[in-house]
This record gives C-alpha cells, sequence and structure tokens, in this order.
C-alpha cells in the first residue's frame, strides 16, 4: 500500500506531542513524513528537520509558506500534522486548508469558539478532512464500550463520571524551566482553559464519545491552586446529558500521585462499564445482578476492529499503539477521498473526531468558565437537536 | 474485664444493621445483650429476644417501656443500640437519655435538623454518651490516613474526592418486598434523603472525619432514575470546605457493578492519599515526586492504635471488624464514665462520632437537599467557627 | 439457640492464635468460654482464665486435670479448643477424647504421622468430633471455588499452582524475643516442618480440599535461608496428584513483602480460577474463551451456603469470619450429636477438616522432607485409593 | 541520524512475530526494511515484500540467495531479522553471517545445543552482531530491577518465582489450522521442546538477566496435557541458581484465563521484587519491614535510561515498545561498530541478548528435558565459572 505524504508544524526542541505523532504515523507504515515548519525559530525549524530526515528543500521555516508551496507540488503533502502551542492551531490549519490539505489537529481545536466555528466552515468548505487527535477514542477498548452502548448492552443510561487527574503542576513548573508548563499555563499561547483546555477537554470527549450522548449543562467549579498560576489547574464539575443523563467530572494537574488517570465509569438500567487509561487493555463490564467481567483488548470477548490491535492478548498495547489507530484511519480516509469520496462525507460517517468535536470542545471550555464565573449556575453548552 | 450490659431497639426478623452491632458488640466481649424491645411487633419482640438469649423479663415491647424500666433497675443497661428505621432514631434516643442510659445510634442521627439540635442538647444534659455508627471512621487505615493528615505529611489540603456507590437500588426493589429497601425508600420512616441520608451522608463524614475540615458549602443535583420511588437514588455534588480545599461527592444507589463502594481520595501540597473500604487493609499513600506506597493495617508502616487491630497483616479484617472498634471504643468510654469521669467531656476528646456529627449530618442532608432544590445554588452548610 | 460450653487449652499471654479462636466462636454466639488450662504456668493460666471471665473452679493448672474433671461434670464442656504450640496437640486431643469430649485443634494435628494415625483410633472410637482449624477451608469463596469444580465448571483438572508466602522470618525473629518465632523454630516444640508444619501444611490442605483431589506424589526442595534457624524456612515442591493432575507448591517465610500471601489457581480443560487469601471476597472464574469474571462472595453469582456470609455484598468479611464458619459448623455438628446422631457419621459428610486431613498432612510433611533428603526423589505420599 | 538498512526472512502471510519486528523497527525510525525472504513459498515471498515497498530486485525466494547477493552489495544490509519457525534459526543465522552480516534472530536461537555452540563459535569468527530477541529483557522496568539487585537494594538474593502462563493451547488448535500452534507444536520445525521452548526459555532468560545468576540446576516435570499434542504444553520446575538461590518456574500453555501472563518475583535479605509482563509500568519494591512502593516507568522513582521511554508516566507503553527497544539498541551497536568498534567487544558490554544467552537458553531446553527424562533428577544446566 502507497504511503501518504504527511507534513508537520511545530514539534521541534523540547516539545512532547510532536514526537509521539511521528511515532504513530510510523507505527503501521502509511505515512511518510516529507515537509515541515517544525518550529518558530528558523535555525531549530530547519536542523529538526534534517534530524528527522525532511529534505532541506521541504524544511520550512515558516507554516505560511509550506501551506502555500506544498498546496502548488505535484507531490505535495496529503496532510499535516499540527503539534503547536494551541493558540497557533487556528492560524496554521487555516492556511492549510486553504491550500487544500488535510489538517491532522492537536486539541483544542483553537484558543475560542469563535475561531473554531470558523474553522468548521472553512473545512467544510475546503472538502479536506479535519481530524483532531482526541486520542483516546481511538483505543479498542473504548471504542468496544461505546460498541456495547450503542447496542443497548447497558440500557438506558442513567450516570456518566468521568475524572482526569495528573500531578505534574503540583508545583509551579512552569517557573522552573518546563516548556510543556510553560505555554500550557500562558493564555496567550494556551487559550483561556488551564487543566480545562489540556485535559478536561479529553475526559468531556471521552465521556460525549463513549455514551454517545450530547452534554446539555454544566455547572463548574474552577480553580487555581498553584500560587502565582495564570490559568486554573483544578476542573470540578456536575453534568446534565441529553436524555436525563447525570455525570460529574474531574481534572486536575494537581493531584499527586496521579499521573495520566483518565478514567471513565457509564451506568445504564441494565449494566456498567468502567474503563481507565493507565490499564487499557482491560474494560469491566458489570451486567446488573451478574459477576463482573474483565473484557481485555483482544481476547475472545472483544468485539471490537482487529485493525485497532496488532497483538494478541495479553501482549499489553498502550497510549503510542492508540494514537497510531487515529493515524491508521485517517489513512485509510485520506486514501479512499483521493480516489474520488468527498472528505466531508467520509469523515460524517468515520469515528474519528473532527470539526464537530472540536467545536463542541471550546463550545464546553466557554461553558465552563461561565459557569464557573456565575457560581456554578448552570450553562447550557449547546442546542440539543 | 467486666462485660458491660447493653440493650437494643430495632434489630429484629428481616432486619440487617441489627445482626451487625450484635457481632460487633461480641467480637471483643465488652458487652452483653440483656435487654431488648426488637420489633415493633410484640410477637416478633418477644421472640427475638429469646432467640438472643434475653431474658423475658427484659424482653419488651414497647422502647418506652424498656427506657423506663432499665433505667430503674439497679443492674439496668449501660447503653442502648438503636438500629431502627431513621424515623424513630429521635424519639428513642430521647426516652433513653431521659432514663440517663448511654445510646448507640445508627446515622442519620435524626430525620431533621431541627431534631438533631434537639438531642444534641437533651444528650449533653444528660451527661450520657450519645455515639453515632459512622462505623467507616473506625477502620484502622482511616484512622492511620486522618494521622497523617494531622501530622502534615499531605502539607496543606487542596482537593477530596469522595464517593459512595452501590447498585442494590437500580430497580425498585421497594415495590418487590425488599424490607431494607421499603423503608428506606419512604420519606416517613427514612427522613427526606434516600440515598443521600443512606449513604452519602456516610461519605461526607468521612471527607470531613479523615481531612479535620469543615464543609462550607455545596452544590448538589439529586436525582430519582427509578420509576416510582420516592426519594433520590443518585446524589451529585461539589463541595467547599474550610481553607479553601475543593471537593466532589458522589452517592448512588443505581450504579451497577457496585456494591459497596465507599471511596475516597485527599490531595495536598505535599501528597496524595487513597482509602477504598471493599479494600479496607491498604492505604495509597503518594508523596509528590516519589514512588507510591501501598501501607498496610498492620504492616511495619502501620503507625494507628494497635487496639484497632486485632491480627497479623496479612490476614485481613473487614466491615465486621471496622464496626467492632466502634463497641471497643464505646465500651472504654462508659466504663471510663462509670468510674467518674464525665461523658460529654470524654466525648469530647474521643475519634469516636457523635451529636456533632450527627448534626452535621442533617446540616449537610439539607444543604443537599436546598442546594438541589435551587438548582444547584450553593448552600452554606454550617458557619465555620 | 441453647450456647455451647467450650474449654480452651493454650492460648495464654503472648500467644495469637488463641485470641483468634476465641473471637471466632463468640462471632456467631454459639459458644460460651467456661473453662481453660490456658499456660502451662500455673499463675498465667490463673490469670489468663481470670481475665476471659472463665469461674476461678474451671481455671486449670494442667490439661490433664481438666479433661479428667471436665469429663466428670454434669454441664462439663462440650468442645475443647487446642491451641497450644504443635507438640502438646497429640497428649492434649488424646486426654480429652479419652475423656469423651469433642475437639477442636490447630494445624498440624501432631508431631508425627505415628501420633496422627494413633489420634485418628482414638477419635474414631470416642465417637467424638475431632476438628483440624484448617481455617482457610472455611473461607466462603473457597467453598465456592470447591462446589464448582465438584460440579465440572472447570472440566476434568489439570493443574493446580499453590503458595503461601510470607516475610516475618525474613531475619532470625526466633532470637530476638518473639514468642511465636521461638516455639515455631524449635524443632522439640513444633515438630520437624517450619515453615514446612506452619504454613505449607495449610497450602496443602486448601489445594486438596478445593481441588478434591488426594496428592499422589511430590519432589522437594527444602531450604533453610537464615543463618542459625533449625528449621526449614522455604519449601519448594513439585507435586503429582492422582488423575494426573500436576502442580507446584511454593510456601515461604522470607519472602519480604509478603504479609500472609496464601494463593491458588486451579486449571481444568474447561476454565480456569483464582483465589487470594488476602482478597478472599474475590475469585476469579475464566472459562475457557470468555471473559474472566469476578466472583463475590455476597453478590449474584455467589451460589455457596448463606450461613457462610454475614453480611452483603461489598462489605468485606476476612480472616476472623473465615475462622468464625469453622465454629459456627463444628457447633451445628456438636449440637446434631447432642441430639443423637454419632459424630464419627456426620464429620464423615461434613466440610469441616478432620482426622483424615491431619493424616493426610502429617504424610505430607514426611513425604516432603523424605524427599528433599532424597534430593528431590518423588516420594508417594498416601496410597490413592 | 542516518537510517540503517534492514532484511527479513520469515514473516510473510499469517506469521504473528514479522510484523511484531517489523513496527519495532519503524518505531524509532533506525532501520529501513529493504530486502526480504518472507517466505518460504517464492509467490508469497514476493507478494508480501510488495506489499513492504520492497524493491523487487531485493525481493528473494530464498534466504541463501538472499544472504549472497546483500553481502557482496555496497549498499547492502546493515542487519537481517530472522523470524521463521525456530528449525530455519541455525541454517539461516549461519548464512548471513558467513555473508558478514549482522543478525537479530527470534529465540530460541537453535533446536540444539550443538547447533547453537557452532553458531556461537560462527558469529564470534564473523565479526558480527547476533542479537537474540529475548524482548521481556528489554522493557524499562525489568532493566531497572535488574539495576536495583545489581546495586543491592535487594540485599543478598535468595528466591526467584518466575511463571509465564498462558492458555490459547488449551485445546488441539494445532490441528484445527492455526498456522502459529502447527509449527510450534511439530517438532521438526519447533525443536524438542513445545511450551518449553516457546515461553519457559523466556521465563528462564529474564530470571537469569534480572537477577544476574546462573542457573546451576534444574529439577523439571514435562507434561502434554493436550491428547494428541506432540510436545510438552506445561512446564513445571525447581531451580538452583549460584549461590545458593533457590526458585520455581512455571511454563504452561493450557492454564484457562492466562493470556501472556509473564511473571517474576526475586526476594532478597532486604527486599523483595515484582513485575508482571501484563502490566509493565509498574515494579513492585518491597524493602523489608517498610511500605510496599509502586514504582513506575516514568515517575520519579524510575532510575532507568530515559532512551527506553517514549511517553511520560502514565502514558502506557507495551509489548511492542519493549520490542522496539531492542531494535533502537541493535541500532546503536550496529551505528557504533560500523564506525570501527569491534561487534563482538561491543556486545559483550551490552545489556541486548546475543550468543551467549542463547546457548543458555538451548543448555536450559535440554537440562529441563533430561530431568525430565529421569523423573526430575536434577540436572546441572551449565558448568558455574
Amino acid at each position: 500500500m502507497k504511503r501518504l505524504k504527511l507534513g508537520m508544524v511545530g514539534g521541534g526542541p523540547g516539545a512532547f506531542i510532536g514526537g509521539v505523532h511521528r511515532i504513530a504515523t510510523r507505527m503501521d507504515n502509511r505515512f511518510e513524513l516529507v515537509a515541515g515548519a517544525l518550529s518558530s525559530h528558523p535555525e531549530d525549524a530547519i536542523s529538526s528537520a534534517k534530524a528527522l530526515g525532511i529534505a532541506s528543500d521541504r524544511a520550512y521555516t515558516s507554516y505560511q509558506q509550506m501551506a502555500e508551496q506544498e498546496g502548488k507540488l505535484n507531490d505535495g503533502i496529503d496532510a499535516v500534522a499540527i503539534v503547536t502551542p494551541n493558540f497557533l492551531h487556528y492560524p496554521v490549519a487555516k492556511s492549510f486548508l486553504h491550500a487544500g490539505i488535510s489538517v491532522i489537529c492537536d486539541k483544542p481545536m483553537t484558543c475560542t469558539l469563535e475561531e473554531a466555528l470558523s474553522l468548521e466552515q472553512i473545512a467544510k468548505d475546503s472538502g479536506c478532512l479535519f481530524i483532531l487527535t482526541h486520542n483516546y477514542s481511538a483505543y479498542p477498548l473504548v471504542r468496544q464500550a461505546k460498541q456495547m452502548i450503542s447496542d443497548g448492552q447497558l440500557g438506558k443510561l442513567r450516570l456518566i463520571q468521568v475524572e482526569y487527574a495528573q500531578d505534574w503542576l503540583s508545583t509551579a513548573t512552569e517557573l522552573e524551566g518546563n516548556k510543556q508548563a510553560e505555554w500550557r499555563s500562558d493564555p496567550k499561547r494556551n487559550g483561556p482553559g488551564g487543566c480545562l483546555g489540556d485535559i478536561a477537554t479529553h475526559a468531556f470527549h471521552l465521556a460525549s464519545f463513549m455514551s454517545g450522548l450530547k452534554l446539555a449543562q454544566v455547572s463548574a467549579d474552577l480553580n487555581t491552586f498553584v500560587s502565582g498560576r495564570k490559568l486554573d489547574d483544578n476542573v470540578n464539575a456536575m453534568l446534565r446529558f441529553e436524555d436525563n443523563v447525570k455525570g460529574l467530572l474531574w481534572a486536575s494537574q494537581v493531584a499527586p500521585g496521579n499521573e495520566n488517570g483518565l478514567r471513565i465509569r457509564i451506568y445504564g438500567e441494565k449494566a456498567g462499564i468502567e474503563w481507565e487509561q493507565e490499564n487499557p487493555n482491560h474494560l469491566l463490564f458489570s451486567p446488573l445482578g451478574e459477576a463482573t467481567q474483565i473484557i481485555t483488548r483482544a481476547g475472545n470477548a472483544y468485539q471490537g476492529s482487529a485493525d485497532l490491535v496488532r497483538t494478541p492478548g495479553g501482549h499489553p498495547e498502550g497510549y503510542l499503539e492508540g494514537f497510531a489507530n487515529i493515524y491508521f484511519e485517517v489513512a485509510d480516509l485520506i486514501t479512499a477521498n483521493l480516489t474520488g469520496e468527498s472528505a466531508t462525507q467520509l469523515q460524517s460517517t468515520s469515528l474519528l473526531p473532527g470539526t464537530k468535536d472540536g467545536v463542541q470542545g471550546l463550545r464546553f471550555i466557554e461553558a465552563v468558565i461561565d459557569s464557573s464565573t456565575q457560581d456554578g449556575k448552570w450553562v447550557s453548552v449547546e442546542p440539543l437537536s
């Protein structure tokens, strides 16, 4: 199968997620990294590109130039991965979509809802793909849980408890030279939500994705515990989904002992389900009145897509494999698109997160901030269709 | 050591918690059950008493009569255990306190805050003990966690996440002849809080007990998921404790796969701590930047009272042993009281829950209902001293 | 129900298991401790008896005298609990059986196979009960596992992996004044097996009990790791049960991090099962090709006797409750016996361990020592019938 | 950094491990797959190569031809990955080493000790690298455990308990068209050990690698439980390492509920350690008399090489990442070798498994079979130096 050509914006020295994207693209050998504007510092951009084996004539020092030039090349990139700090997502994505190049973008989609809605329209008009890397939605057992819920195995849903706890910002790391912490705690580069934008959005997306439900209202209490920090570092929220489903959401970056504790539990009339990102190869399924079952990623009880699984049961897969599933499916979509199908149509039936999820994420961020500012008043997230 | 004489009100046929109390009293052999008004049905009261080896002249058919008569006997009971449905806690406790008999009472203390405040005064005036069986506070590792927090091992506290999930009311069990479910879902016998009064109060007490903090405000969303049910079966709440400590509380009786899932996590500037009732012999302690430690009930890292532990490490103790710790300590208090110390003074330095905890519990119940009725408005729980 | 009268030999100051027995007898209120020869030191025997509320005329300083006198009393004890160091099990049990008094005895039954066989005959001739406190066989989920295997839910068995690991003898504790360690490491008081007699026998019994299989042959490697220790502190062994079932047994008292790690896994053609004593309220059941199930002690998947369970699911029971189940069932047997049925007949259909298990235990001990002495030669444990 | 050129022998349609190797080589982008003899069926070899993007002139139908030709090319492969059934390891490796090409070979090294010793000499003479993919030795926390032991954190070692349990051969899968099962149960293609060669060798290697100890003697009981199977499917063994360290080894492919249950526990005078492959991001460390610590792959307690870790703590890595660590380190070795250092010297100080480990593995296999044939007689594995 022919490898697709990929470009990357961001992901230079000191970055974390750029490297993750690159490993994810290589895992299934569907992409080849051939172009990049890897840093806003020209020298870093050039040297990083060289280190990654990118030809010098495609080692760009400006994303605008890259979009323009790649859009014109006969063998230009099929897609660009945007792995910059959040505030650049919007202008960079816009440039590439305008150049007719599909976009794979880190979350959150943009810094404001306004930008997100604008980008949604731009993507639609472009006929290109816009994929948001809510990578946790591509773990095999997350997909299985979504399918089980959609199949009615939990019955009518009642409750969603979702949490995402970390501890790496328990002290003022951003003042001590941690590059990741620096831009994440700078409202200008990160957008208005701290922990909220960084990880609560993942929790929100996972809850929506797995349940298939829209969040109707939120009541929130945002806090900043670390002295001198400019953005929130803890999110407490109560949730009201459509169909009278209720929930709680907790996201924190100041909870010692939690490394990357994304965990979701969903309960319906007939059963409950539980999944933890740190132990992603197990899914607990508890039919009411029966023993809890431990469903494994590749065991006989796994009903999901074999494409999402690379190794037999008991050979654990993890974060990188989940991320790679995003790229694997993007490759399928782009390949289909190249042979004539419309990207926007394709994406509408795909399980990959896109502009709609991005807009929802921004609506969530703005509603949480709005509610917290109003001392926890219930705020509508989006009109239920 | 001389065994104390115990009476019991409630706990006849079909009851659950009465049997638990009786086992707890026998565990350390500090009490002898010598009197009882075990049922509101006279025949059941008599036959139950006989089955338990209570002499026929102390097998009462009315708690009023029992209080009156036992109060007059030279060798009358030293204490009475009240294990009735909630609405009887107040009148029964009142009768025995008036008769000069110490009371060990199930939670919640009463059905209303007004009753609780009244009973607090009555207890104070009586010079008798009033102990509330918030039994989870007597697990050895809960005590250890409290001590570690009080010693500053977590640093300044920031977050409390507490939850108590069950599944036994996922269907309308109360309409199908389950006696426990029946009275618990009847506002007249149970009081105004369903899941709220039954188990959210335990979660609230545990959070307050372990952290040593008072709850300042609550914002709540109460729900009744099971059709036809008269009381709430799910509690979602955001918490604001004194000293800028924030939290979430979730209590549910409709969460399939949860048997008795009381779990608490507390995070401070320096460390986090986690304890689960279903695995009570382990306590997780996570100092920031160090490996998480698994502290065991009777291992070398246990710094708690040896009195609370009956077996070596690895020989698991459970619910009944935790409950027995309450009775063990009550026995110590009563014995000290009999030799001249004042009950109210004694109780003020004891870790056993008493009238203050009971009043707080009712304040919590009323504040949660108040907040939920006002669509999640933050409601003050009690004035902070 | 009338309480039975119990006597106790051993269990004075500094003892561990005597206190466990006493709690176990009180848990279900079926026994009353009325007589005792609690220590070989007369003063300790008297003071301990007094502290336990035993009348002075039944506080004996010699077990021989106690057996003789209690055997003659009209209201003499119905049973005696023997909780002495191992070397006294034989003479004490003999005395009480001769006096027509049923015996509840700690394991191992005796110090030698010869004594065990002799005691088996004495018990048979006496018409009294002889119960061995292999307490782990009375956990509800151990019983459930036994039943599931007996019902064929695992299919034809193939493998048994059993282990019992502790760490409390990792150093020469017996030389530092630990009374428990002292007699256990003294061949004269403990018998020839150290870790072997103390805990490997429990593992062996559990494997035999749960599987329903007799051990045919053993190949063993005994070791003493702690310098100066007189008995083994680690047992490695390969097992061959009847019906071509194979296994491994590991018992150790020098494995840091293990408190009381008794764990068993049994595999058949159709399913596997796993149980750990430190987490006794869960049983893992893995039907081949299906998800593993977590069966709980009191959940809907529990098919065992409700008599063995005192609290609802999620209210954990532990070591003391398992021990109490032994006494609960002994009480049933004695009560039935008192009303005319023959003890030996009763015991043959009971699941309680008795003389047969005791003799098997000694055969196991002697075979392991024999094999280890012969450098791991396979040694027959007992003739298969 | 320049990518190395890799060839592959085996790994065509229906293979499992070939795909794993290919993902592992891509993970860190250090290799490019440019040549292959992917199947013994010429058509499959050609079509598989094409599907993998291998140029047609380097899509070989014979490994002999491939070795010869690649050895002559100026830009011939830097290394070959051998992922064939076991019986081909020897001749294939020989061919490539003779052609001066480094070898990365699946375990076991060969089918007989004789072949292994021969290959060891051939590799030495060739000046090329020979790496055996005992991939479990490259998990970051396995390396950490090895380092902790080597640093003396466990004190003098006493015990090693290692097990590797699977269930996928619980029925006669090899007769039902499972290609993996077919060759693994055919003595001609697999060698004389079934479960023994397939997974017990991994357990043996892990025990030796982590402890740093040589196995002195083994006493074994091999069994074949599935009717009609030609090779063993369960290994029970007792182990005696140098320095009086004792152990048990269990490997099974007929243990329902076990997917890939490789687990090791090592105990010394001062501490114990435990690691499970299915939960590879946690390492339990139990200093005697202190709380057990949960060391994570990327947390603050991790002291291992950052090169082995691609994601922050809590972002789980798994089987593929462990495997990729082998290729990452191989790339470093080859690159160093290309710049003038001697491969055999390099490998002697590397932690990567090589010919020595391969020879040890065969010695282990032969000793186990020998012991089992002699009814468990202790058999020496290798002379201790």
